[in-house]
């Protein structure tokens, strides 16, 4: 089977014009047919600041109200989905923006109302992997954002990490899939504080035990907890790594770290 | 060959609720291969309002500085692309929103600094044909908002109407092509007083002559001069109608305007 490249960028690279560019130039590189799919980094929440819309916590976590999705969709679909777009296509990469919504690609149901409401977040249903497919058999690289629907007409905000896993998954059908989760380390580290000290390859066991440790915590247990989801469901190479892995082969274990069972 | 409907709505019915429900309702009914256009709408004036950008203008034109911009790419592209597709996607239409950048759908070029610098403003140069006939033969329905870029990483804010004018245009070499401009009026009026009085067909002799005596002003000028410009490059039916003249076919005259040679 040919090889199928998904790469997501994760909100800081977003941020960061020079670290953008470098990215976005590797990305452009990557020979095979290949997907982005991009955070949305700090602008959401400071075009909520400079619009007065103050964030609603429950529990500590962020709930989408109808002015955050209003919001996300603008910042995440607009404003940098396009700005991505435009930016590849002066790399000769012939980028296409897309959300869920856009050719149904992705399909997600509001998330039920449990202990908590979390409003208009959308976990993922059905991801149409034939339009995908037929998308890349025209030379296009679709280019993702956060946003997806529910078929019924509502706009739903799903997380990034979550999407480029599912995608992942589900294109094994057609491809050989290499998934990189690419951020500003150049991988997991054993010393949070020690940005050389990446680790190679990361076992589900060492995960669990890193984490108990607390040496990996926060904002990494999402992404890491997606990367093992698609590993699970048979993505062929999941790595996380820097914006230098981007362009790098899954075999040469130079940068980043590999995700294994 | 084939018929392809172009409609191009206008941002009243974007404001609308109601009539952009109902002209999405209709939109989705038309049987052959479509694409829709969309207008703003006050959403982007009115977002740089909240945001605290003063409208920049020269000789009683607007110009399109970096912060309009971006905020018309978060308003055209993001938020009300999006909501239209997502609610297309209920009428079970298939939906797929883009700009010029998307798929380098249409490239435009900074509009030429004369007497006046109207900021990023881009003219089209170059509409990609064959792409829109793939995604067509996709099944999918372009949603094109007004947005373009330059090739070179830069957006481009580009006129609806023109954007419609000339996809309607180029799509000539592989359909025959329905035009229609679909605004809150049933159709170009001959008294702009009473909004019965739609003119069943329109010639260019007769548009010159309702401009000169200025029942037709504004506004419309801009639009019919597009619409002209589309007959006049060979585009089989143009059209100025309201919601209702949506889903009519073109040989039925009975509401909206027939533009003629």
């Amino acid at each position: 089977m040919k090889t199928l490249t998904i790469v997501k960028i994760g909100g800081k690279i977003v941020d960061d014009a020079e670290m953008l560019n470098q990215a976005l130039d590797s990305f452009s590189k990557i020979d095979s047919p290949k997907i982005l799919v991009h955070g949305g980094g700090k602008r959401a929440s400071a075009m909520c600041l400079k619009l007065g819309i103050a964030p609603e916590m429950k529990d500590g976590r962020r709930v989408t109200n109808v002015e955050t999705l209003e919001v996300a969709t603008m910042v995440y679909a607009g404003l940098i989905n396009k700005t991505l777009v435009s930016q590849l296509q002066k790399y000769d990469c012939n980028a296409f923006g897309c959300s869920g919504a856009d050719g149904n690609l992705i399909i997600a149901q509001k998330r039920p109302v449990k202990e908590v409401d979390f409003g208009f977040a959308g976990d993922i249903k059905t991801i149409n992997h034939t339009l995908f497919t037929q998308l890349l058999a025209l030379g296009i690289t679709p280019v993702f954002c956060a946003i997806t629907h529910d078929g019924q007409g509502q706009l739903l905000n799903t997380n990034a990490d979550t999407i480029a896993a599912h995608i992942a998954s589900v294109m094994t059908v057609h491809f050989d899939v290499v998934l990189k989760y690419c951020f500003e380390k150049m991988g997991v580290l054993s010393n949070p504080k020690d940005d050389s000290s990446s680790i190679p390859t990361l076992s589900h066991t060492d995960y669990m035990h890193l984490r108990q440790q607390g040496t990996i915590s926060a904002g990494m247990i999402p992404k890491l907890d997606n990367a093992f989801s698609a590993k699970q469901a048979h993505v062929q190479n999941v790595w996380i790594c820097g914006i230098q892995g981007i362009t790098q082969a899954a075999e040469t274990h130079q940068t980043g770290t590999e995700i294994c069972l």
